[in-house]
């Protein structure tokens, strides 16, 4: 089983990183510019956000991992560098600049960016940012940390996360740093999320997995319903634990998909705890399904669900909501099956049986429903397939923060 | 052209309403129970949600009407009567009233719910009140109005409305009451709906009329993207206006599409305004898009994103949003041409061409942006199809009411 470490993005061998700030947030404070250089030329694979709109950096960083390697990320924060006419160019200066000063072939840098839309980038800060930010790359944790720092907007905590398992006998470890509370709702992609990992992999393998981890991770996921313009997830793995390349299915790219899991798991629940003015995480777990898509669909329409996102927040019991977003959610489902019940660590409250609600005492389920992690229990009585989505509690202060997120 | 005047349900010929307090609510105040008889056998017709999850009266509304024939409307708000074991038995029983009481066949009776979901509704205090609530019924505007106040939940002010128009020189009317301002995202059909009409025409162009209709209305319109257990929208055709019945397309059924497009419109903006927490109606209207389809898609995406809604609310011209919306609507866009201004009685501001920012003054974009009324003006220039959809800014107060609803 993977074990949770310390490190974030520098566990795993091979890997520096940095966070600095370069002047595109007035704040002094706060770090605008991250940094994370392999050692090695690493496999790579990425996977993006579906909305039309795409930010700059994506198109730059699809072209770049086209051939399944890369070396490096740099990622700004304060500006989205999207819908900017110059915005592929301001990107591939951007990667540049990591050729310029660290050496990795422009060609192997993937760049991301996070913040306001349609705001004009200016290269000046990040060019006159990138050699201090080379010159504090460190192997040691504190490293991810600041690189975890530097990616955050309205985050209120970093997202770091390090997993070390074993493949064919070696110690292999993998990293991970991320960032989004808003705007947040992963479609085949999610907000941005490094991964880096020494595991010996081919690049068709990783985009396999990625793809496949994906679907029950971020794209569980949803603070507002807003699919992000420059959603992006990349990994990276150098290959150093040296382990026997997995090149094909079997029980090396089993474990390492457990392990990869148990990152992407560990992500999702830290960006919905942190999602914009949320006070409470949601984790809705639909079982007794037909299918897995009929389980991911009703899950993920309950975490989205503005009403009851609003009762979760005023720790009101109304399952009503809940049976009404798994009636619209457009999964099949026969209703009179349905049982439905809430439990966190103040205790567990069944409140609908067979699609009709079943007594219980206010007072407990507001105490139930107090506590900072929901758990929404749904059987469907209708096969053996399941799946968990994550979101949080809609509040005054996501009304407060999106109001005026730009001045 | 249809002409706006004053009366509600009860300014077309043949209709009486009322609206009593009949102890539903424990609010001695509130009025709970309404109800519209006509004086004639009316052609009848009816959309309903398409949530799997569906109240009670719906499934005994829908047999009720399956002649195409109906003669009144009972609706108790308090409790939607949807998810209880025994929901079925209750409808009925509310409708066998009307008969025992008003001497009304109560296969011709038309009921609705509205309130919470699955609290068990007793029959006894409407059995005690409909009595009072028959005496009461009124041809004037005052039972209208009364009726109107019976079916708000949450809602801030009744919403009634009608027009009067021509077909082949007979004056003719249509009124209308309706109630709803949070789990609103009609789909197919609408929250509760009353429509009234002494048009003489047959319940097959009635219903092709209404569900013409609800996709340019109702289905544009969202407070929270929660489509309703309870939505329902019927209307009563009585034909004492003495036009030739209507039986076919033609110049006649284009007028009384025309009036009952005023009327849903109307409402549209009334729903939208008085949205749960709203203190901004929005109206965005797309043009130029190559289909009807994609003008609705586009249009729709972007008064259901909840940024874009919190940024009205904070009065924040973030375009970006916009084109985040767009992005993900699932309509195929080019979004290298799409242009985006914001109007309102404050002025005009373009603030995206082409798909990429131009500049404007934050003052006065605030000035704008102050209104109670935002136009969303979006230009696809790709085609001549247009639609407008409605919505509601995301405030503070959306989170309070919802956070603590039942109790």
């Amino acid at each position: 089983m993977p074990k949770y470490i310390v490190g974030g993005v520098c566990a795993p061998k091979g890997f520096r990183a940095a966070g600095v700030h370069c002047g595109i947030r007035k704040n002094k404070t706060k770090k605008d510019l991250a940094l994370i250089v392999a050692d090695v030329r690493c496999t790579a694979a990425g996977v993006y956000t579906t909305n039309l709109v795409q930010g700059a950096p994506i198109v730059v960083t699809k072209a770049h991992l086209k051939d399944g390697f890369a070396r490096a990320v740099i990622v700004n924060s304060g500006n989205a560098n999207t819908c900017n006419a110059d915005g592929a160019e301001i990107a591939e200066g951007m990667c540049a600049l990591v050729e310029k000063y660290a050496g990795v072939p422009k060609e192997d840098v993937i760049v991301a960016s996070t913040g306001v839309i349609g705001r004009p980038l200016s290269l000046a800060p990040i060019e006159a940012g990138v050699p201090a930010l080379v010159g504090e790359l460190s192997y040691g944790g504190e490293g991810s940390t600041a690189a975890a720092e530097a990616i955050m907007t309205t985050d209120t905590v970093r997202k770091e996360v390090a997993v070390s398992f074993e493949v064919g006998g070696k110690k292999c470890t993998i990293g991970a740093v991320a960032k989004g509370v808003g705007m947040i709702c992963p479609n085949m992609a999610t907000m941005l999320c490094f991964i880096t990992t020494d595991v010996c992999i081919s690049s068709g393998m990783l985009q396999r997995a990625l793809t496949e981890d994906v679907a029950d991770s971020f794209n569980m996921l949803s603070v507002d319903r807003d699919t992000s313009t420059n959603d992006t997830l990349c990994i990276l793995a150098s290959g150093l634990a040296g382990n026997a390349e997995i090149t094909a299915a079997g029980a090396d790219l089993t474990a390492f998909k457990r392990a990869l899991r148990a990152v992407t798991t560990s992500l999702c629940r830290m960006l919905a705890a942190d999602g914009e003015g949320a006070t409470k995480l949601l984790e809705c777990r639909v079982t007794g399904a037909k299918s897995k898509k009929i389980a991911r669909t009703a899950a993920k329409s309950v975490v989205c669900s503005n009403l009851f996102k609003a009762a979760m927040f005023g720790a009101d019991a109304n399952w009503g909501r809940v049976l009404c977003a798994l009636g619209y959610s457009g999964a099949p489902l026969d209703i009179s099956k349905i049982d439905v019940a809430f439990r966190t660590a103040n205790g567990y409250l069944p409140v609908c049986k067979g699609g009709a609600g079943i007594p219980f005492d206010e007072t407990f389920a507001k105490a139930v429903l107090s506590a900072a992690e929901i758990g929404i229990e749904i059987e469907l009585h209708d096969g053996h397939c399941k799946a968990t989505a994550w979101g949080c509690d809609l509040t005054y202060d996501y009304v407060k923060i999106n109001g005026d997120y730009r001045t």
